[in-house]
Protein backbone atom coordinates (compact mmCIF):
# COMPACT_ATOMS: atom_id res chain seq x y z
CA UNK A 1 0.00 0.00 0.00
CA UNK A 2 1.03 3.84 -0.76
CA UNK A 3 0.02 5.65 2.14
CA UNK A 4 0.10 9.73 1.00
CA UNK A 5 0.21 11.73 3.56
CA UNK A 6 -1.39 15.10 2.13
CA UNK A 7 -1.70 18.54 4.33
CA UNK A 8 -4.54 20.55 3.05
CA UNK A 9 -5.80 24.31 3.74
CA UNK A 10 -9.10 25.67 3.07
CA UNK A 11 -9.16 28.46 0.11
CA UNK A 12 -10.61 29.16 -2.99
CA UNK A 13 -9.18 26.54 -5.39
CA UNK A 14 -9.10 23.93 -2.71
CA UNK A 15 -11.86 21.65 -4.32
CA UNK A 16 -10.58 21.99 -7.70
CA UNK A 17 -7.12 20.78 -6.50
CA UNK A 18 -8.65 17.73 -4.64
CA UNK A 19 -10.98 17.01 -7.69
CA UNK A 20 -8.08 16.57 -9.92
CA UNK A 21 -5.66 14.69 -7.56
CA UNK A 22 -8.46 12.39 -6.62
CA UNK A 23 -8.73 11.46 -10.63
CA UNK A 24 -4.69 11.42 -10.49
CA UNK A 25 -5.04 8.69 -7.33
CA UNK A 26 -7.87 6.67 -8.89
CA UNK A 27 -5.58 5.13 -11.61
CA UNK A 28 -2.96 3.88 -8.55
CA UNK A 29 -3.93 0.51 -7.21
CA UNK A 30 -3.16 -0.42 -3.02
CA UNK A 31 -3.47 3.53 -2.14
CA UNK A 32 -4.48 4.77 0.70
CA UNK A 33 -4.85 8.59 1.53
CA UNK A 34 -4.04 10.14 4.48
CA UNK A 35 -5.88 14.22 4.30
CA UNK A 36 -5.43 16.30 7.01
CA UNK A 37 -6.62 19.73 7.17
CA UNK A 38 -4.99 22.73 8.39
CA UNK A 39 -7.74 23.38 10.67
CA UNK A 40 -9.31 23.13 13.90
CA UNK A 41 -12.37 20.96 12.82
CA UNK A 42 -12.89 18.73 9.86
CA UNK A 43 -14.45 21.28 7.37
CA UNK A 44 -17.42 20.06 5.87
CA UNK A 45 -16.17 20.86 1.77
CA UNK A 46 -13.26 17.82 2.44
CA UNK A 47 -16.02 16.11 4.34
CA UNK A 48 -18.26 15.65 1.70
CA UNK A 49 -15.66 15.15 -1.59
CA UNK A 50 -14.12 12.02 0.13
CA UNK A 51 -16.97 10.92 1.01
CA UNK A 52 -17.34 10.57 -2.96
CA UNK A 53 -14.33 10.38 -4.35
CA UNK A 54 -13.75 6.42 -4.63
CA UNK A 55 -10.44 6.29 -2.83
CA UNK A 56 -9.45 4.62 0.55
CA UNK A 57 -8.79 6.97 2.79
CA UNK A 58 -8.30 9.22 6.49
CA UNK A 59 -9.54 12.10 7.21
CA UNK A 60 -7.58 13.75 9.79
CA UNK A 61 -7.05 17.28 10.88
CA UNK A 62 -5.00 20.02 13.03
CA UNK A 63 -4.46 23.62 13.01
CA UNK A 64 -0.64 24.80 12.39
CA UNK A 65 0.12 26.71 15.68
CA UNK A 66 -0.67 30.55 15.47
CA UNK A 67 2.98 32.06 15.42
CA UNK A 68 3.65 29.35 12.92
CA UNK A 69 0.96 30.49 10.45
CA UNK A 70 1.62 32.34 7.38
CA UNK A 71 -0.06 35.78 7.09
CA UNK A 72 -1.54 36.92 4.17
CA UNK A 73 1.34 39.39 2.97
CA UNK A 74 4.11 36.80 3.98
CA UNK A 75 6.22 35.61 0.75
CA UNK A 76 5.40 31.57 1.23
CA UNK A 77 8.78 30.34 1.93
CA UNK A 78 8.86 32.21 5.14
CA UNK A 79 7.74 29.47 7.50
CA UNK A 80 7.40 25.95 6.98
CA UNK A 81 3.92 24.63 5.43
CA UNK A 82 2.30 21.77 6.30
CA UNK A 83 4.35 20.62 9.31
CA UNK A 84 2.36 19.88 12.05
CA UNK A 85 -0.34 18.06 10.02
CA UNK A 86 2.70 15.73 7.83
CA UNK A 87 3.46 14.62 11.91
CA UNK A 88 -0.35 14.00 12.76
CA UNK A 89 -0.17 11.49 10.06
CA UNK A 90 2.91 9.75 10.79
CA UNK A 91 1.33 9.56 14.21
CA UNK A 92 -1.57 7.87 12.50
CA UNK A 93 0.57 5.38 10.70
CA UNK A 94 2.22 4.56 14.34
CA UNK A 95 -1.12 4.42 16.03
CA UNK A 96 -2.87 2.20 13.31
CA UNK A 97 -0.72 0.18 11.75
CA UNK A 98 1.41 -2.84 12.58
CA UNK A 99 5.01 -3.76 11.52
CA UNK A 100 4.48 -7.15 11.10
CA UNK A 101 1.06 -6.95 9.74
CA UNK A 102 1.27 -4.12 6.96
CA UNK A 103 3.10 -3.28 4.57
CA UNK A 104 3.96 -0.37 2.36
CA UNK A 105 5.18 2.95 1.28
CA UNK A 106 5.27 6.25 3.18
CA UNK A 107 5.10 9.48 0.60
CA UNK A 108 4.44 13.01 1.54
CA UNK A 109 2.04 14.80 -0.99
CA UNK A 110 1.65 18.52 -1.10
CA UNK A 111 -2.07 19.43 -2.34
CA UNK A 112 -1.58 21.18 -5.61
CA UNK A 113 1.80 18.82 -7.06
CA UNK A 114 1.29 17.55 -10.32
CA UNK A 115 2.19 13.66 -10.11
CA UNK A 116 2.70 11.20 -13.30
CA UNK A 117 1.56 7.16 -12.87
CA UNK A 118 5.00 6.49 -13.44
CA UNK A 119 5.76 7.58 -9.75
CA UNK A 120 3.83 5.46 -7.66
CA UNK A 121 5.06 2.90 -10.00
CA UNK A 122 8.81 3.35 -9.17
CA UNK A 123 7.84 4.10 -5.27
CA UNK A 124 6.86 1.13 -4.87
CA UNK A 125 10.48 -0.31 -5.29
CA UNK A 126 11.31 1.68 -1.37
CA UNK A 127 13.30 -0.70 1.10
CA UNK A 128 14.59 1.70 3.35
CA UNK A 129 14.36 5.47 1.49
CA UNK A 130 14.41 6.27 -2.12
CA UNK A 131 14.77 9.33 -4.04
CA UNK A 132 13.83 10.82 -7.48
CA UNK A 133 13.95 14.27 -9.05
CA UNK A 134 11.41 17.27 -8.55
CA UNK A 135 10.75 19.22 -11.48
CA UNK A 136 10.12 23.01 -11.58
CA UNK A 137 11.54 23.92 -7.71
CA UNK A 138 14.20 25.83 -6.25
CA UNK A 139 14.02 28.40 -9.00
CA UNK A 140 15.01 25.72 -11.35
CA UNK A 141 13.80 23.45 -14.04
CA UNK A 142 14.15 20.57 -11.69
CA UNK A 143 16.61 19.23 -8.46
CA UNK A 144 17.94 16.13 -8.20
CA UNK A 145 20.08 13.26 -6.49
CA UNK A 146 23.37 12.99 -8.19
CA UNK A 147 24.15 8.93 -8.76
CA UNK A 148 27.59 7.79 -9.37
CA UNK A 149 28.19 4.02 -9.30
CA UNK A 150 24.03 3.68 -8.08
CA UNK A 151 24.79 5.60 -4.75
CA UNK A 152 23.59 9.49 -4.78
CA UNK A 153 26.72 10.97 -3.98
CA UNK A 154 25.50 15.05 -3.46
CA UNK A 155 22.85 17.39 -4.62
CA UNK A 156 21.95 19.48 -8.06
CA UNK A 157 20.10 21.87 -6.49
CA UNK A 158 21.63 25.91 -6.48
CA UNK A 159 20.65 26.69 -3.33
CA UNK A 160 22.41 25.49 -0.17
CA UNK A 161 24.19 21.62 -2.01
CA UNK A 162 25.31 20.94 1.83
CA UNK A 163 21.78 20.40 3.12
CA UNK A 164 22.20 16.91 4.59
CA UNK A 165 19.17 16.32 2.47
CA UNK A 166 18.89 19.07 -0.01
CA UNK A 167 15.63 17.59 -1.64
CA UNK A 168 11.99 18.35 -2.13
CA UNK A 169 9.52 16.60 0.00
CA UNK A 170 7.64 15.50 -3.32
CA UNK A 171 11.24 13.34 -3.91
CA UNK A 172 11.19 10.73 -1.36
CA UNK A 173 9.96 8.07 -0.17
CA UNK A 174 10.17 5.78 2.63
CA UNK A 175 9.24 2.58 3.48
CA UNK A 176 6.60 2.40 6.20
CA UNK A 177 8.79 -0.46 8.46
CA UNK A 178 11.09 2.11 8.97
CA UNK A 179 8.22 4.46 9.70
CA UNK A 180 6.91 2.37 12.38
CA UNK A 181 10.15 1.50 13.71
CA UNK A 182 11.72 4.83 14.26
CA UNK A 183 8.75 6.47 16.27
CA UNK A 184 10.81 9.67 17.26
CA UNK A 185 10.92 10.69 13.58
CA UNK A 186 9.17 13.41 12.39
CA UNK A 187 9.33 16.89 10.87
CA UNK A 188 10.82 19.94 12.77
CA UNK A 189 8.41 22.57 12.88
CA UNK A 190 11.81 25.00 14.18
CA UNK A 191 13.70 24.37 11.45
CA UNK A 192 15.89 26.11 9.38
CA UNK A 193 14.71 27.57 5.88
CA UNK A 194 15.05 24.60 3.55
CA UNK A 195 16.01 21.55 6.65
CA UNK A 196 12.61 20.70 6.77
CA UNK A 197 12.88 17.12 4.92
CA UNK A 198 16.72 16.64 6.58
CA UNK A 199 15.11 17.00 10.00
CA UNK A 200 12.74 13.60 9.47
CA UNK A 201 15.50 12.20 7.26
CA UNK A 202 18.54 12.15 9.40
CA UNK A 203 16.39 10.31 11.96
CA UNK A 204 16.30 7.86 8.82
CA UNK A 205 18.92 7.12 6.40
CA UNK A 206 22.45 8.25 5.54
CA UNK A 207 23.13 9.67 2.23
CA UNK A 208 24.86 6.52 1.44
CA UNK A 209 21.90 3.89 1.71
CA UNK A 210 19.71 6.04 0.25
CA UNK A 211 17.96 3.99 -3.38
CA UNK A 212 17.88 6.46 -6.13
CA UNK A 213 15.07 5.84 -8.44
CA UNK A 214 13.77 6.75 -11.65
CA UNK A 215 16.20 5.95 -13.98
CA UNK A 216 19.24 6.78 -11.43
CA UNK A 217 17.25 10.13 -10.89
CA UNK A 218 17.28 11.28 -14.79
CA UNK A 219 13.41 11.25 -15.12
CA UNK A 220 11.23 14.31 -13.55
CA UNK A 221 7.74 12.17 -12.64
CA UNK A 222 6.53 15.02 -10.29
CA UNK A 223 6.45 18.22 -10.62
CA UNK A 224 6.40 21.40 -7.65
CA UNK A 225 3.35 23.20 -9.38
CA UNK A 226 1.85 26.22 -7.65
CA UNK A 227 -1.89 27.03 -8.43
CA UNK A 228 -2.55 31.05 -8.72
CA UNK A 229 -4.78 32.77 -5.75
CA UNK A 230 -7.68 33.24 -7.83
CA UNK A 231 -8.36 36.98 -8.25
CA UNK A 232 -11.25 37.86 -6.56
CA UNK A 233 -12.41 42.03 -7.17
CA UNK A 234 -15.77 41.63 -8.40
CA UNK A 235 -16.59 39.10 -5.53
CA UNK A 236 -15.23 41.28 -3.04
CA UNK A 237 -17.54 44.08 -4.56
CA UNK A 238 -20.69 42.59 -4.47
CA UNK A 239 -19.85 41.22 -0.91
CA UNK A 240 -18.79 44.94 0.00
CA UNK A 241 -22.32 45.56 -1.90
CA UNK A 242 -24.28 42.88 0.91
CA UNK A 243 -24.78 40.68 -1.94
CA UNK A 244 -22.25 38.25 -2.09
CA UNK A 245 -22.47 35.19 -5.00
CA UNK A 246 -24.82 32.64 -3.68
CA UNK A 247 -23.06 30.56 -0.24
CA UNK A 248 -25.05 27.33 -1.17
CA UNK A 249 -23.48 26.76 -4.69
CA UNK A 250 -20.06 25.15 -3.53
CA UNK A 251 -17.30 26.24 -5.74
CA UNK B 1 -18.07 11.00 -28.46
CA UNK B 2 -16.91 14.12 -27.20
CA UNK B 3 -14.41 16.18 -28.65
CA UNK B 4 -12.21 17.97 -26.83
CA UNK B 5 -10.42 20.60 -28.61
CA UNK B 6 -7.66 22.72 -26.09
CA UNK B 7 -4.73 25.25 -27.28
CA UNK B 8 -1.64 24.44 -25.57
CA UNK B 9 1.51 26.61 -25.66
CA UNK B 10 5.02 25.76 -24.74
CA UNK B 11 6.12 26.84 -21.76
CA UNK B 12 7.80 25.18 -18.11
CA UNK B 13 4.74 23.76 -16.61
CA UNK B 14 3.39 22.63 -20.32
CA UNK B 15 4.53 19.10 -19.41
CA UNK B 16 2.97 18.58 -15.86
CA UNK B 17 -0.41 20.30 -17.42
CA UNK B 18 -0.60 18.14 -19.76
CA UNK B 19 -0.22 14.83 -17.67
CA UNK B 20 -2.62 15.69 -15.18
CA UNK B 21 -5.26 16.13 -17.73
CA UNK B 22 -4.79 13.47 -19.30
CA UNK B 23 -5.16 11.35 -15.93
CA UNK B 24 -8.57 13.13 -16.16
CA UNK B 25 -9.46 11.98 -19.77
CA UNK B 26 -8.11 8.49 -19.28
CA UNK B 27 -11.13 8.19 -16.65
CA UNK B 28 -13.76 9.47 -19.77
CA UNK B 29 -15.45 6.95 -22.01
CA UNK B 30 -15.46 7.93 -25.71
CA UNK B 31 -13.07 10.43 -25.35
CA UNK B 32 -10.94 12.18 -28.02
CA UNK B 33 -8.88 15.09 -27.53
CA UNK B 34 -7.92 17.46 -30.53
CA UNK B 35 -4.34 18.98 -28.95
CA UNK B 36 -3.93 21.97 -30.68
CA UNK B 37 -0.40 23.58 -30.14
CA UNK B 38 -0.01 27.10 -30.67
CA UNK B 39 3.36 26.70 -32.88
CA UNK B 40 5.04 26.63 -36.42
CA UNK B 41 5.24 23.00 -35.97
CA UNK B 42 4.31 20.39 -33.71
CA UNK B 43 6.86 20.16 -30.50
CA UNK B 44 9.00 16.78 -29.78
CA UNK B 45 7.82 17.05 -26.38
CA UNK B 46 4.01 17.20 -27.15
CA UNK B 47 4.38 14.76 -29.60
CA UNK B 48 6.22 12.21 -27.10
CA UNK B 49 3.73 13.01 -24.94
CA UNK B 50 0.93 11.77 -27.00
CA UNK B 51 2.30 8.66 -28.03
CA UNK B 52 1.99 7.16 -24.28
CA UNK B 53 -0.98 9.25 -22.94
CA UNK B 54 -3.75 6.47 -23.64
CA UNK B 55 -5.80 8.62 -24.91
CA UNK B 56 -7.65 8.75 -28.48
CA UNK B 57 -6.16 12.07 -29.86
CA UNK B 58 -5.50 14.30 -32.82
CA UNK B 59 -2.30 16.79 -32.78
CA UNK B 60 -2.75 19.72 -34.54
CA UNK B 61 -0.54 23.05 -34.55
CA UNK B 62 -1.03 26.80 -35.76
CA UNK B 63 0.78 29.66 -34.56
CA UNK B 64 -1.16 32.57 -33.34
CA UNK B 65 -0.29 35.34 -36.04
CA UNK B 66 2.65 37.29 -34.91
CA UNK B 67 0.26 41.06 -33.84
CA UNK B 68 -2.06 38.82 -31.63
CA UNK B 69 0.65 37.15 -29.48
CA UNK B 70 0.78 38.53 -26.02
CA UNK B 71 4.55 39.78 -24.90
CA UNK B 72 5.99 38.78 -22.06
CA UNK B 73 4.61 41.99 -20.40
CA UNK B 74 1.15 42.32 -21.16
CA UNK B 75 -1.40 41.27 -18.97
CA UNK B 76 -2.92 38.11 -20.03
CA UNK B 77 -6.59 39.51 -20.51
CA UNK B 78 -5.02 42.11 -23.09
CA UNK B 79 -5.16 40.06 -26.31
CA UNK B 80 -8.09 36.58 -26.94
CA UNK B 81 -5.78 33.25 -26.29
CA UNK B 82 -6.05 30.04 -28.37
CA UNK B 83 -8.26 31.44 -31.50
CA UNK B 84 -7.04 30.39 -33.96
CA UNK B 85 -5.90 26.80 -32.78
CA UNK B 86 -9.68 26.32 -31.55
CA UNK B 87 -10.42 27.13 -34.92
CA UNK B 88 -8.38 24.77 -36.76
CA UNK B 89 -9.94 22.39 -34.21
CA UNK B 90 -13.18 23.06 -35.73
CA UNK B 91 -11.70 23.18 -38.85
CA UNK B 92 -10.49 19.34 -38.45
CA UNK B 93 -13.86 18.13 -37.08
CA UNK B 94 -15.44 19.66 -40.39
CA UNK B 95 -12.75 18.24 -42.96
CA UNK B 96 -12.63 14.33 -40.86
CA UNK B 97 -16.04 13.80 -39.96
CA UNK B 98 -18.99 13.35 -41.19
CA UNK B 99 -23.15 14.41 -40.04
CA UNK B 100 -24.68 11.59 -41.11
CA UNK B 101 -22.13 9.00 -39.81
CA UNK B 102 -20.39 10.55 -36.51
CA UNK B 103 -22.32 11.78 -33.37
CA UNK B 104 -20.73 13.62 -30.74
CA UNK B 105 -20.38 16.99 -28.48
CA UNK B 106 -17.88 19.37 -29.14
CA UNK B 107 -16.07 21.02 -25.68
CA UNK B 108 -13.50 23.67 -25.89
CA UNK B 109 -10.94 23.00 -22.85
CA UNK B 110 -8.19 25.16 -21.89
CA UNK B 111 -4.70 23.45 -20.78
CA UNK B 112 -4.84 24.79 -17.28
CA UNK B 113 -8.73 24.24 -16.21
CA UNK B 114 -9.70 21.28 -13.57
CA UNK B 115 -12.63 19.32 -14.75
CA UNK B 116 -14.81 17.44 -12.95
CA UNK B 117 -15.95 13.55 -13.88
CA UNK B 118 -19.48 14.62 -13.65
CA UNK B 119 -19.06 17.54 -16.44
CA UNK B 120 -18.42 14.87 -19.02
CA UNK B 121 -21.31 12.72 -18.31
CA UNK B 122 -23.42 16.11 -18.25
CA UNK B 123 -22.42 17.46 -21.91
CA UNK B 124 -22.93 13.93 -23.65
CA UNK B 125 -26.75 15.24 -23.10
CA UNK B 126 -26.52 18.55 -25.39
CA UNK B 127 -28.46 18.43 -28.24
CA UNK B 128 -27.97 21.81 -29.63
CA UNK B 129 -25.97 23.41 -27.47
CA UNK B 130 -25.90 23.45 -23.18
CA UNK B 131 -24.27 25.75 -20.64
CA UNK B 132 -23.42 25.67 -16.78
CA UNK B 133 -21.14 27.27 -14.53
CA UNK B 134 -17.52 27.98 -13.94
CA UNK B 135 -15.80 28.45 -11.05
CA UNK B 136 -12.85 30.74 -10.14
CA UNK B 137 -13.67 33.36 -12.88
CA UNK B 138 -14.36 36.83 -13.67
CA UNK B 139 -12.83 37.67 -10.70
CA UNK B 140 -15.67 35.58 -8.56
CA UNK B 141 -16.38 32.54 -6.73
CA UNK B 142 -18.01 31.33 -10.06
CA UNK B 143 -20.47 32.84 -12.46
CA UNK B 144 -23.48 31.05 -14.15
CA UNK B 145 -26.48 30.98 -16.56
CA UNK B 146 -29.28 31.77 -14.44
CA UNK B 147 -32.09 29.62 -15.15
CA UNK B 148 -36.43 30.20 -15.33
CA UNK B 149 -38.72 28.02 -15.89
CA UNK B 150 -36.31 25.68 -17.27
CA UNK B 151 -34.49 28.62 -19.55
CA UNK B 152 -31.85 30.81 -19.86
CA UNK B 153 -32.73 34.47 -18.84
CA UNK B 154 -29.74 36.22 -17.79
CA UNK B 155 -25.84 35.58 -17.12
CA UNK B 156 -24.72 36.08 -13.28
CA UNK B 157 -21.45 38.13 -13.45
CA UNK B 158 -19.81 41.35 -12.50
CA UNK B 159 -18.68 42.33 -15.81
CA UNK B 160 -20.92 43.39 -18.58
CA UNK B 161 -23.79 41.03 -18.13
CA UNK B 162 -25.76 42.72 -21.41
CA UNK B 163 -22.91 40.35 -23.56
CA UNK B 164 -25.28 37.93 -25.62
CA UNK B 165 -23.25 34.88 -24.41
CA UNK B 166 -21.13 36.01 -20.77
CA UNK B 167 -19.80 32.76 -20.63
CA UNK B 168 -16.62 31.58 -20.23
CA UNK B 169 -15.26 29.15 -23.09
CA UNK B 170 -15.44 26.61 -20.27
CA UNK B 171 -19.25 26.88 -19.73
CA UNK B 172 -20.78 25.11 -22.80
CA UNK B 173 -20.57 22.24 -25.06
CA UNK B 174 -22.34 22.32 -29.08
CA UNK B 175 -23.48 19.13 -30.79
CA UNK B 176 -21.14 17.86 -33.23
CA UNK B 177 -23.71 18.27 -35.91
CA UNK B 178 -24.59 21.90 -35.03
CA UNK B 179 -20.30 22.75 -35.91
CA UNK B 180 -20.87 20.77 -38.87
CA UNK B 181 -24.08 21.96 -40.33
CA UNK B 182 -22.52 25.73 -39.29
CA UNK B 183 -19.19 25.55 -41.38
CA UNK B 184 -19.06 29.67 -41.48
CA UNK B 185 -19.07 29.64 -37.62
CA UNK B 186 -15.69 30.17 -35.49
CA UNK B 187 -13.99 32.11 -32.99
CA UNK B 188 -13.54 35.75 -33.97
CA UNK B 189 -9.72 37.30 -33.72
CA UNK B 190 -10.42 40.59 -33.63
CA UNK B 191 -13.11 40.97 -30.79
CA UNK B 192 -13.57 42.98 -28.06
CA UNK B 193 -13.00 41.55 -24.29
CA UNK B 194 -15.26 39.56 -23.08
CA UNK B 195 -16.76 38.56 -26.75
CA UNK B 196 -14.70 35.71 -27.82
CA UNK B 197 -17.49 32.75 -26.79
CA UNK B 198 -20.23 35.21 -28.35
CA UNK B 199 -18.65 35.20 -31.59
CA UNK B 200 -19.33 31.37 -32.05
CA UNK B 201 -22.20 30.94 -30.93
CA UNK B 202 -24.06 33.55 -32.01
CA UNK B 203 -23.75 31.63 -35.35
CA UNK B 204 -25.35 28.98 -33.28
CA UNK B 205 -28.33 29.59 -30.90
CA UNK B 206 -30.00 32.15 -28.92
CA UNK B 207 -30.30 32.56 -25.88
CA UNK B 208 -33.09 31.11 -25.40
CA UNK B 209 -32.57 27.67 -27.31
CA UNK B 210 -29.68 26.76 -24.59
CA UNK B 211 -29.96 23.95 -22.52
CA UNK B 212 -29.19 24.43 -18.66
CA UNK B 213 -26.89 21.25 -17.39
CA UNK B 214 -25.56 21.04 -13.63
CA UNK B 215 -28.51 20.71 -11.82
CA UNK B 216 -30.20 24.02 -13.72
CA UNK B 217 -27.44 25.57 -13.73
CA UNK B 218 -26.09 25.38 -9.71
CA UNK B 219 -23.11 22.97 -9.56
CA UNK B 220 -19.47 23.94 -10.10
CA UNK B 221 -18.36 21.05 -11.98
CA UNK B 222 -15.39 23.01 -13.70
CA UNK B 223 -13.04 25.45 -12.32
CA UNK B 224 -10.75 28.54 -14.53
CA UNK B 225 -7.98 27.55 -12.58
CA UNK B 226 -4.48 29.09 -13.53
CA UNK B 227 -1.25 27.62 -12.71
CA UNK B 228 1.59 30.06 -11.40
CA UNK B 229 4.65 30.54 -13.65
CA UNK B 230 7.72 29.01 -11.87
CA UNK B 231 10.24 31.07 -10.55
CA UNK B 232 13.52 30.42 -12.98
CA UNK B 233 16.00 32.76 -10.74
CA UNK B 234 18.76 30.22 -10.47
CA UNK B 235 18.40 28.86 -13.44
CA UNK B 236 18.84 31.71 -14.98
CA UNK B 237 22.15 32.24 -13.18
CA UNK B 238 23.43 28.62 -14.28
CA UNK B 239 22.74 29.55 -17.79
CA UNK B 240 24.46 33.36 -17.32
CA UNK B 241 26.92 31.23 -16.32
CA UNK B 242 27.26 29.22 -19.02
CA UNK B 243 26.23 26.04 -17.31
CA UNK B 244 22.45 25.34 -17.69
CA UNK B 245 21.11 21.94 -16.51
CA UNK B 246 20.88 19.52 -18.14
CA UNK B 247 19.02 19.49 -21.82
CA UNK B 248 18.34 15.98 -22.14
CA UNK B 249 15.72 15.81 -18.79
CA UNK B 250 12.93 16.69 -20.16
CA UNK B 251 10.28 18.67 -17.70
O1 LIG C 1 -1.29 27.44 5.79
C1 LIG C 1 -1.06 26.41 5.14
C2 LIG C 1 -0.38 26.45 3.89
C3 LIG C 1 -0.16 25.26 3.23
N1 LIG C 1 -0.59 24.07 3.73
C4 LIG C 1 -0.38 22.81 2.97
O2 LIG C 1 1.00 22.51 2.97
C5 LIG C 1 1.40 21.98 1.71
C6 LIG C 1 2.51 22.85 1.12
O3 LIG C 1 2.01 24.17 0.96
P1 LIG C 1 2.17 25.02 -0.39
O4 LIG C 1 1.81 24.15 -1.54
O5 LIG C 1 1.45 26.30 -0.25
O6 LIG C 1 3.74 25.30 -0.36
P2 LIG C 1 4.87 25.15 -1.44
O7 LIG C 1 4.49 24.12 -2.44
O8 LIG C 1 5.03 26.47 -2.05
O9 LIG C 1 6.05 24.71 -0.65
C7 LIG C 1 0.16 21.93 0.82
O10 LIG C 1 -0.37 20.64 0.78
C8 LIG C 1 -0.78 22.93 1.49
O11 LIG C 1 -2.16 22.66 1.32
C9 LIG C 1 -1.24 24.02 4.95
O12 LIG C 1 -1.64 22.94 5.39
N2 LIG C 1 -1.46 25.20 5.63
O1 LIG D 1 0.13 32.31 -26.28
C1 LIG D 1 -0.73 31.48 -25.92
C2 LIG D 1 -1.38 31.56 -24.65
C3 LIG D 1 -2.33 30.61 -24.33
N1 LIG D 1 -2.66 29.60 -25.21
C4 LIG D 1 -3.65 28.57 -24.83
O2 LIG D 1 -4.92 29.17 -24.79
C5 LIG D 1 -5.69 28.65 -23.70
C6 LIG D 1 -6.11 29.79 -22.77
O3 LIG D 1 -4.93 30.44 -22.28
P1 LIG D 1 -4.71 30.77 -20.73
O4 LIG D 1 -5.04 29.56 -19.93
O5 LIG D 1 -3.35 31.35 -20.57
O6 LIG D 1 -5.78 31.93 -20.53
P2 LIG D 1 -6.88 32.18 -19.45
O7 LIG D 1 -7.28 30.89 -18.82
O8 LIG D 1 -6.27 33.09 -18.45
O9 LIG D 1 -8.00 32.79 -20.20
C7 LIG D 1 -4.80 27.62 -22.98
O10 LIG D 1 -5.17 26.31 -23.38
C8 LIG D 1 -3.40 28.00 -23.44
O11 LIG D 1 -2.49 26.92 -23.50
C9 LIG D 1 -2.05 29.54 -26.45
O12 LIG D 1 -2.34 28.63 -27.23
N2 LIG D 1 -1.11 30.49 -26.79
MN1 LIG E 1 2.82 23.29 -3.18
MN1 LIG F 1 -6.52 29.05 -18.52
Amino acid sequence: TIYAIMPTHTRHVQKAELTRLAQTFLHVKNFHWILVEDSDSQTDLVTRFLATCGIKHTHLNIKTPENYQLKETDPNWLKPRGVEQRNVGLQWLRENLDVGRDKGVVYFADDDNTYSLQLFDEMRHTHGVSVWPVGLVGGMRFERPVVEHGKVVRWYTYWRPERPFAIDMAGFAVNLQLILENPQAKFELRVRRGYLESSLLEHLVTMDELEPLADNCTKVLVWHTRTEKPKMKQENYLIQAGRPSDPRIEV
